[in-house]
C-alpha cells in the first residue's frame, strides 16, 4: 500500500510528484476537495468547458525536467508538446498557448534562447500560437535554472465524445508506438548512463494524428497520453473512471531494445516509464482495423499496435497477460520511480 | 541607462524579473522576437483572441512571492487576483482559470492547504472556476517552497475596445485608490520591518469594478493594473503604446501614511511599488465625472481619484508635476526595486 497523506509527517514528498498514487491522493485531498467544481472533477487530460454555444478544452502543466536539454528534445519543446497533447486527448483542436517562465538568477541566456527557439519550432509544427507569457526571476538557489508552465485552449468540434469514462467491455486498446522512450532518455542523460545507442525522447505533438483518427473514426472512446506514471498508471486511471477491467498482452508491448536494456539494468518497469509522444486509443472492436490503418499511415504512429482490451465491467483492475500464460495485476505507480522527468 | 543584455555576461539577473526595463528587454529579445505572432505582440495584460465568432482574452502569470503568506493575502489569493485582473484589463469577463503548482519537497501540507483554500475563496469571490491543475514536486533546494502559475480565459463582450494603445490627448487618468500597498506589505513582512500599523496588501479582484465601469461608460480607453514596476512603469508602457505624453499630479497621488513612511525609511518611491488591487483608467475628459462616480460607488474604488492626464501626442514621456510647480520625468523602473513581490 502506498503511504497515506497522514503518514507523511505533514510535508510534501517527492512521491507526490510521481504522477502515481501519491499524486492522486494529494490532488484529491487538496485540489479536488478544496477547489471542487464540475469541470475540475472531470479528471481528464483537459477540462471540457462550455463556451459561446460550443465546447472548449483547457489544460495546464508545469515543466521541471532535469536536465533542461535531453536527447530528442528540451524543456521548451516538451512544454509545448505536453499541453498540445493534453488538449488533443479531449478531441480538441489546440489553438492558443500561454507560457510562464520562472528563471533562476544566473541562468545562461544562451540556454534560454535555445529553449525558447525550441518552443517556437514546436508551436509551429503543432500549429498553435503562444499568445501570452510571463517571466519571473528568483535568486540563485531558489529554483533550478528554468521552470516553464504552459496552459492551452482548444476547440472541441461538435459530436466528439471522448474521455477516460467512456471505455466499454470489448474495446480494443491501441498505442501508436514504443513505450518508455522519454523517461529513459531523460534518466540516462541525467545520470550519465551510456548504452550502445543514445535513447531519444519520443516527445512530439499528437494533435494531427488524433485529428486524423477522429476524422476517420468518430466512435473512438478514450484517448490518453501515458506521461508521468507511464502506460500502467494511465490504464489504471481509465479502468477506474470507466468502471471496467483491462487486460494487456505483454508480448504485444512495443519496447525498443535499448530502452528495455536500460530498464533492466536500472530495475525499472517500462510500463511505468513516462512517454511524451504516445497515445492510448480505445475503440470498439469493429473499428480496430480501421483505426490501426489510420495510425500506420501517419508518421507519428507507424508502429501502431493493439496492446490489450477491455474485458468486462469491473472495479478497475488492469492485468498483464504474460507470454507463458500467467497473469499479473498492474497497479498504479507507487512512489516516485523517476523524479523530474517532465 | 539600464544595462543592456549584452553587458549582462550572458546570464539572467534579478533585474530581469523587475517588471521594468530589463524585463522588457529580455521579453523583447527572447519572447517577442522568437515567438513572434500578432496576438503576443499586442503587449496588453492579456491577449485578445478570435474565438467562435467572438472574442476571448487569455493570460498567464507565475507567482513566486516571498513570503508565501503576507498581511492581506497569500500566494494563492494573489495567483487568482492577478490573473482575473489581467483578464478584466482587457474588458473581459473572466470565466476559467488553470493552476500549476511547483512544490518543494518538505513543504508543509498545512501551508499548502491554507494556500489552496485561499485560492478557492478568491475564485468564489471573483466568480471564476479553477478548471484544470497540475502538480510537480522538486527535491529540497531546487525551488523555494511553492510557486503557482495561473492562466485564465474570459469572454470579451462585443463593442468593448480597451487597450494600452488607445490613450488620446485630453484623456483623464484615474485610479481606484492608494498606491504601493501590496509591495510594501510583502517587503515589510519579508524583512521583519514593523511600523505603527501593519501594512496590508491591496490584493483583490477587480473584475466586478471594471464591469461596472464599462457598463456605465463604454468609451473607457485604457485599463491597466499597475503591478510589478508600479504606477510609473504602467504609465510609461501606456504612453509608449499610444504615442502620447502623460502628466501626473504629485499631490493627487493617494498614498497611505504608513506606506509613505515605510517607503521613505527604505528609500523607495511608491510610484514604482507594486499594487495588486489597483487599476489605472483612461477616459475622455467628458466622461471623467461619470467614471469617478461609478468608481466611488463601488467598494473597490471608494477612494477613486484623478491623478493625471494625457497632454499630447508624443514620444511616450511621463512627467510628474510637483506641488511647487516643478516637473520631473518619470521613467520606467530600472533594475530590481523589490524582488519576488508577486
Amino acid at each position: 500500500m502506498s503511504k497515506s497523506l497522514e503518514t507523511l509527517n505533514g510535508i510534501v514528498q517527492l512521491d507526490h510528484g510521481s504522477g502515481g498514487r501519491a499524486t492522486q491522493e494529494l490532488v484529491q485531498k487538496f485540489f479536488f476537495q478544496l477547489l471542487d467544481n464540475e469541470y475540475l472533477l472531470q479528471r481528464n487530460d483537459s477540462a471540457l468547458l462550455p463556451w459561446a454555444g460550443g465546447s472548449m478544452a483547457m489544460t495546464t502543466d508545469s515543466y521541471v525536467v532535469d536536465p533542461i536539454i535531453f536527447p530528442g528534445g528540451d524543456i521548451g519543446s516538451l512544454a509545448v508538446h505536453g499541453t498540445v497533447n493534453d488538449l488533443a486527448m479531449q478531441g480538441a483542436r489546440p489553438l492558443y498557448l500561454t507560457a510562464g517562465f520562472i528563471l533562476e538568477e544566473g541562468l545562461s541566456l544562451e540556454v534560454l534562447g535555445h529553449v525558447v527557439r525550441s518552443m517556437a519550432g514546436a508551436a509551429r509544427e503543432a500549429q498553435v500560437m503562444i499568445v501570452a507569457g510571463d517571466t519571473k526571476v528568483v535568486p540563485r538557489g531558489k529554483a533550478d535554472r528554468l521552470f516553464i508552465n504552459t496552459a492551452g485552449v482548444g476547440v472541441v468540434p461538435p459530436g466528439i465524445q471522448v474521455g477516460g469514462q467512456y471505455a466499454r467491455p470489448g474495446d480494443s486498446v491501441l498505442i501508436n508506438g514504443t513505450i518508455g522512450d522519454h523517461g529513459m532518455a531523460v534518466l540516462c542523460k541525467r545520470e550519465g548512463l551510456a548504452f550502445d545507442r543514445e535513447i531519444l525522447s519520443d516527445s512530439a505533438p499528437l494533435n494531427d494524428l488524433v485529428m486524423r483518427i477522429l476524422d476517420g473514426c468518430p466512435r473512438v472512446r478514450v484517448l490518453r497520453d501515458p506521461t508521468r506514471g507511464g502506460v500502467a498508471t494511465a490504464l489504471n486511471e481509465i479502468a477506474r473512471q470507466s468502471g471496467v477491467d483491462i487486460v494487456v498482452l505483454e508480448e504485444s508491448l512495443p519496447i525498443e531494445a535499448d530502452v528495455a536494456g536500460a530498464c533492466e539494468v536500472l530495475g525499472l518497469d517500462p510500463l511505468y516509464v513516462a512517454n511524451e509522444g504516445k497515445v492510448l486509443v480505445f475503440v470498439p472492436p469493429e473499428d480496430e482495423e480501421l483505426v490501426l490503418n489510420l495510425m500506420r499511415n501517419h508518421p507519428r504512429a507507424r508502429k501502431g499496435v493493439k496492446i490489450g482490451e477491455v474485458t468486462q465491467e469491473g472495479a478497475g483492475r488492469v492485468t498483464l497477460k504474460t507470454g507463458i500464460g500467467g497473469h499479473r495485476v498492474i497497479q498504479m505507480l507507487h512512489g516516485e520511480q523517476l523524479p523530474r522527468i517532465c
